[in-house]
């Protein structure tokens, strides 16, 4: 059974254990033989996929009452690896979900750190700086990088340690994250995790 | 006495108490007689502006040892009219500074509302949504405009929560996020608030 995660602009393939990553440009789903359990937001993908035998939409097997219907599916597969806790995905957004004994509870979604940083970059030449992953978001800033990174990153880690515990973090900039939120776990593979889940869950049923 | 607030895309001008808006394009300083101080963060304009003898940069009224060197002189002008509190500037970017016995104390810098809303919407057509005014910060999201919403603003605004009282807001979303934020003050003056307390501390010395 392969795994694909297929977003804006990769696709993540799960097979035996391991992991690769595509551009979607170079993803073509014509290649894969065996069965193909995927969860997607691309919305141009999905058009291609959609008439292939071997490729399954993990989106049936979503109980939807649970969630709400325009929750990308990405999401919602982060969500059911974890039956109790905090779930932060950082990658082009952060999306922060709670998950209260296997219910989800709500959520928020943030800026990605790319997308903050080039967002302050395209508004005026003073602020396209870098992040400075160094600082001490307990402090209020002196200078434009510490500014803009204290200012983008310490109210969303300061929000993400107020809603309990335990932490998860997945996503590209999981890893980074962890720096600011000492006590989380990085789950590199959750919505693998998740997908595995519901999915035998489903067949189960 | 004039004061000109010189910004990346407009131009504020306040004569006799009355202000008056005007796009960058629309702006020529060669229209003014009178004496005119001015606060630019607009490189190309200073170039025009540099060569007339009756427009004064307050940059040259302002003690650089109390703030740091590539701190905006708008930022500068609003921190200069409040000796206590904190003062949150709400424009394309949302400045956010605290003043203490007339000292700076530091600060940071997020996104503006509108800012943010499109890199929202830059990210994902999904994310394409409007900002909900109406949805309560305290609560977590079960939909997409109140996720964004809520991941945009919760942080920051329980971020400038705690950073202290007075709290005065200003800038042209100074007044909305007032909702927010009950025991705020706006202060939509206060940048020439600041400058003429300046301009006469200068002019005095």
């Amino acid at each position: 059974m392969i795994l694909c995660d297929i977003g804006n602009t990769s696709v993540d393939l799960f097979i035996n254990g391991k992991r690769t990553k595509l551009c979607v440009e170079n993803f073509d789903p014509a290649t894969f033989e065996d069965d193909v359990y995927y969860a997607s937001v691309n919305a141009s993908i999905n058009e291609g996929i959609r008439e292939r035998t071997n490729w399954y939409d993990v989106r049936v097997f979503i109980d939807w009452d649970k969630y709400y219907p325009t929750m990308g599916v990405d999401r919602i597969m982060v969500c059911e690896a974890v039956e109790e806790g905090v779930i932060v995905d950082a990658g082009s957004a952060i999306t922060v979900d709670v998950m209260h004994g296997g219910n989800y509870q709500g959520g928020f979604i943030a800026l990605g750190l790319r997308t903050a940083q080039e967002a302050y970059s395209r508004l005026s030449p003073a602020l396209d700086v870098s992040f400075n992953f160094e600082v001490d978001l307990a402090k209020i800033a002196k200078n434009t990088p510490d500014a803009i990174t204290v200012g983008f990153l310490a109210p969303l880690i300061e929000k993400i340690e107020r809603l309990g515990k335990p932490l998860y973090l997945t996503g590209g900039d999981g890893r980074l994250l962890s720096h600011f939120l000492s006590e989380a776990v990085v789950a590199e593979d959750l919505i693998f995790t998740g997908m595995k889940k519901l999915i035998e869950k489903g067949v189960k049923c």
